[in-house]
């Protein structure tokens, strides 16, 4: 059985590397990939998108994520499994919901029983005290309403996932996340920016903290020269905004979650390519 | 048989996943768990604090840690089992053994026997050249007595675990380390600092390097504000000093062996919570 | 069947993650050995120097190397076979080439049969979606002339691998790479320095950039003093310029890819040790 696991731990410290641990003490025949455990700290919206973009990579299987601002607060832990048969284990705060639901949630549950968590459970790491024994126990063959009583639906937290506003030549949307290249992710894929006549060619100006910067429309890094700003489609179809040979987060002062205004240049289209 | 790799070789250049090359080349069932390679560069006390501290939530194997400022020098290289049956390969610096004594060292060994080290061994990587195949032959099934001759356990080097300093209403405490969120580790368990009165919701003032700042003993994040620096058991059940939200190490200008003391404000215990 | 990673991916993002998971999903019994991902963004030559440095120490498998500054662009698909058995797979910028000719290619494909890749293939991320299904296929099984037609050897890319140059007791060498400690790896051998009367304990001149550093040839740090910059022999067997407890990259600001010369101090050699 696979167990496919996302943290914001980072590899600095021992947290990743003891969850292993904890998983093969109960599931020693469990294979783990590490999605990755460089979500930043607390970033529940990042890990949520990263977690549900890389899913149709990952083989079907339990899927462990961790990433809980609300620590030793007042937060359910939670367990669903998917219609294509995928298990999630991860705190209630939104975290897994976006994953679940591409193939929708058949079952939900708030894991309480301690037959599957360590006989001690410390305040501040739950990963490795409730989320990493409850998601290798369900790859060991425990049934996942054996973890503890079920939930309705409608009872489990939601991100908000923020709305881009389409104007007649113009977009407002907003960075979902950075990754370490700097390449700005944004919640819009390419059917939105051709609604408004983005195609690649097309000049545009990105508009943030009040400050403007004239880009591109591009297929790839390709079509541009270095230092270019582009705005393309990343490998997850979400358009994003580079710079050639460059860090566009840098150069942009870009945070996830601020807002980025996409301007056509003049209203007017102009193919390149 | 499971592998636990512990070192502070980082994981920017291929020096770990050499080690996992020669590991599989010996041994292509093992399965290897990286503890962490995070130990900063040569931090010995380190890297024996985290070997034990994460013993309890690894599957007994083989456990082989490298932290070693001595390499090429004239230091002993060591394999070491416990009465649980766990065995230890690293160099004879005192890492291994704080782990180890956990259950009861059974046996020492040098490891000299060239059998079970690569035909070439450099003066540089040791780990590479030295360790991971003795570790490798261990889990393959080699008995730690064809190693090499054993050892008198009070011929071992030790580290010096520094020592508290109980007043009335004070504690000179160590720090011990400092993780990658700036949490500072001290030599101090809970029942410690119950001692000098000091529970959750105790005003305290830590001093160090001349600089006094105010803190609060608290038994989460969860009870403190932002920006507070709280005392607090971490999920070793060593104290440990953070600021909530924050970095302690930054704020506090704190070092691994530093000396903290802290003192009980007023003399007088205030419970908060 | 093992599968060698190396790329230059880093750890932060999921792209490390989701060749796993990509890789797994085809040969769920792969058993994948990272060898790194932290070859710096773009440096072929440092990846392909890296890949024939670690090869002998890894198991005989599939070999995936993607470190790809063209990707977008026209530059093809690579596996190779070598006489050991060993199977290559990367793009075909001579990242391959320098560890497949250790044991001699005897066959080599261009990756073309859609059989083996993605159902779509991005155009940014051709690690996920075209070398990790094609490496993972080869390791299910998969025979190298499945995937593609012929190549001739002669028509394969080439790095160049800088020279160095000998006068009578000077040499000028290239910088190879940076490790993460700032050692700093030349074009040279051992035999190399000693055909100009450089042996452990000869006093030289290094000069970069227009600045002189007075060194020493060393066997290895121990024979330094806190410090001092020393010529040595690598684990890798490459000459290397350190700064015993000290960064010789920082100290010497050393560059990848920059000339280095290396000069006998009055012509004599004065050994030491």
């Amino acid at each position: 059985m696979f167990l496919c696991f996302l943290s914001d731990f980072g590899l600095s410290d021992d947290f990743v590397g003891t969850c292993h641990g904890v998983i093969k003490r109960i599931a020693p025949g469990a294979q783990i990939i590490d999605v990755t455990h460089g979500i930043p700290p607390q970033a529940v919206l990042q890990g949520a998108l990263v977690l549900a973009n890389t899913l149709p990579y990952m083989p079907v299987g339990v899927h462990l994520a961790v990433v809980d601002p609300g620590v030793g607060g007042p937060r359910r832990a939670l367990a669903l499994r998917d219609r294509d048969g995928r298990l999630f284990v991860g705190p209630d705060n939104g975290l897994l919901l976006p994953a679940a639901e591409r193939a929708g949630v058949e079952d939900a549950r708030e894991i309480v029983n301690p037959a599957y968590a360590l006989e001690s459970i410390s305040r501040t790491f739950h990963g490795r005290d409730l989320f990493a024994p409850a998601a290798a126990h369900l790859a060991a063959g425990v049934s996942v309403d054996e973890l503890g009583p079920p939930l309705a639906l409608d009872a489990l937290v939601r991100l908000d996932l923020p709305v881009a506003v389409f104007g007649d030549d113009s977009i407002e949307a907003v960075a979902l996340y950075v990754d370490s290249f700097g390449n700005i992710a944004l919640n819009l894929t390419r059917d939105d920016v051709e609604r408004v006549g983005i195609v690649p060619g097309t000049r545009i100006e990105l508009e943030l903290t009040g400050e403007r910067y004239y880009a591109v429309a591009a297929r790839t890094f390709a079509d541009a020269r270095a230092g270019d700003v582009i705005l393309y489609e990343d490998s997850y179809r979400n358009m994003s905004v580079a710079v050639s040979r460059g860090n566009a987060a840098s150069l942009l002062h870009a945070q996830p979650g601020q807002t980025m205004s996409i301007h056509l240049v003049g209203g007017a289209t102009t193919p390149l390519f």
